[in-house]
């Protein structure tokens, strides 16, 4: 393969995750059964406010990556089902806080939870499912997988926590903003991957190449995430273009242009992350700066290095539509800038 | 025994958890060691909130039956400190997810942690306190707790989201309460005592005897909690009086009120229930209708009936300080009335 990843040569077809999709299609539909037979609850507000979310919108990233990687290893039972069922609940409960954590108008381009039904029971909906995760774990049985999972499970929150402290913190350095997404998204994307390992019985080595591939693939699609809050509009994210601006969230965008900037650059920083700097025509300045100083080009520069790393992880597994499939999400994923 | 619980005869001493203090004494040291190092975190955040409540007033009243119950069943091993550690993480991130929930002033004589480090730190470490709960269960990699447990912990979540929604639901039935408060606070009571009897190997009946003991004991506590509201005053338990009341908080006293009263005490509950009644006024009369109607009274005397079940679900167990510890504790769930 080619040395960058962003390929766009006029003739070749942009990189989507259609293979993704069509190679997990048919496990897929099991899994969201699972999905939906779970969340099911005889308070009635449980599923609904559930399903607004996992009916609505959501790719099923993780839980396509659990099924990808167990096809990668030729495993051919049943168990990753369920697991990454448990996976997409553990992701849903997440997004369900941080929609009250953030107070986000949006998301996957609906109405947040939290604004149809109050922050009260999102919270409670959200312990609900995580709990449902670890019921669907527990039938399984794997002590390994709980732990993976469980583990991963407590790192996100504490990168939850770790970014509602950075968040308005201008100072904040790269490798300290890189811990904490790695922390916050990175890491459920690698025990999804890892797990697939676990069930095919393939040991150590392997179980570390995925959660080497799904860890460097979760902070490359966070990276290019941020760039995108500074590139996109609302119609085609499914948030609102600037969002993170607005509520003053701090993304590597921001720290590389407080960095290289002078004294003037870094007053219009410090006062955007204090909330000072709120309007459409701040936006359109702070869009600006990150254009003139390079920060939304080296933010998706750096994305490409993570998704080089993610793609040489599986480097050494052998050929065929699981390892395609799973390299042209990394590829996706930094594409999805251009 | 004698057949009522409530015994505060003349010369008698007062029922009190002081016997179930001294059993366990020795062995909550090592389970306060465990709670204190598995709340740490590198995010500074993380411990002090999770200490603002573990470390201030908590009774460790579930971990104390976790020990008292293996106490009972002759165990010598270990392995119920780590669970019952578990056990105390899961209520405490219970609580800091209700103090968002219920926008409280108190809990436990304190001021809530999310008045001090606002509601999305305290959703995030609820969440970063379940996940060490279950990393401590799978450290000790029994299935059988992982199932009680997670299964306890959706019950919970399913409780607050259906309590959240009867909240000011003025016609619940009596039933539906009980449901209600058995899934919120008696399950986890249950499941403390129960996985005693799974590290002990005892087999299903005594699981079972231990299981029935907590959850009576809980919904005991509970009612006896709902009538206190209605009974003494801030100081003496930690939050304010009539906190319910205020807060449209349907709990058994107002419901038996409800449902006894005529046309217009009716009219008083249902304008309290929906937010029109929050004067110290409104509350005065509240405890005067509660008490002509002998809904506070009969509140008590349906906990002493859950405590007598409690009592009976481990008469057969054999005699000795544990046991009697036991039963103690549910005559003082009872007694704190009086």
């Amino acid at each position: 393969m080619s040395a960058t990843i962003h390929r766009l040569n006029p003739g070749e077809p942009a990189p989507s995750i259609d293979g993704l999709m069509q190679l997990v299609a048919p496990e897929l539909n099991a899994v969201n059964q699972i999905i939906l037979d779970r969340m099911q609850s005889p308070v009635a507000v449980i599923p609904a406010l559930a399903g607004h979310l996992i009916s609505g919108g959501g790719k099923r990233l993780r839980p396509m990556l659990t099924l990808a990687c167990a096809r990668l290893l030729d495993y051919s039972g049943e168990r990753h089902h369920k697991l990454s069922a448990s996976v997409e609940f553990i992701h849903t409960a997440t997004l369900l806080h941080d929609d009250v954590v953030d107070g986000s108008d949006l998301r996957r381009g609906k109405k947040a939870a939290n604004l149809i039904w109050g922050n009260q029971a999102t919270v409670l909906v959200g312990d609900f499912l995580f709990s449902r995760a670890f019921e669907l774990m527990v039938e399984d049985g794997s002590l390994r997988v709980l732990k993976i999972l469980s583990n991963a499970s407590a790192v996100i929150a504490q990168g939850e926590v770790d970014q509602l402290m950075v968040a308005r913190q201008i100072e904040t350095s790269e490798e300290k903003y890189l811990q904490v997404i790695t922390a916050k998204t990175a890491v459920l994307f690698a025990a999804a991957c890892q797990i697939a390992g676990v069930v095919a019985e393939r040991g150590e080595a392997c179980e570390a190449a995925l959660e080497s591939y799904g860890r460097n693939l979760g902070i490359a699609f966070q990276l290019v995430d941020d760039a995108i809050d500074y590139m996109s509009d609302a119609e085609t994210m499914g948030k609102g273009q600037g969002d993170d601006f607005r509520e003053g969230k701090l993304t590597l965008p921001v720290i590389l242009a407080y960095r290289r900037g002078d004294e003037e650059a870094r007053r219009f920083w410090r006062d955007a992350m204090e909330g000072r700097r709120t309007s459409d025509d701040d936006l359109a300045e702070a869009i600006e700066r990150l254009k003139s100083s390079g920060s939304v080009a080296d933010t998706l520069a750096r994305a490409r290095h993570y998704g080089e790393l993610a793609i040489d992880a599986i480097a050494d597994m052998p050929p065929g539509s699981a390892k395609t499939a799973l390299m042209e999400t990394v590829r996706f994923a930094i594409a999805r800038a251009f």
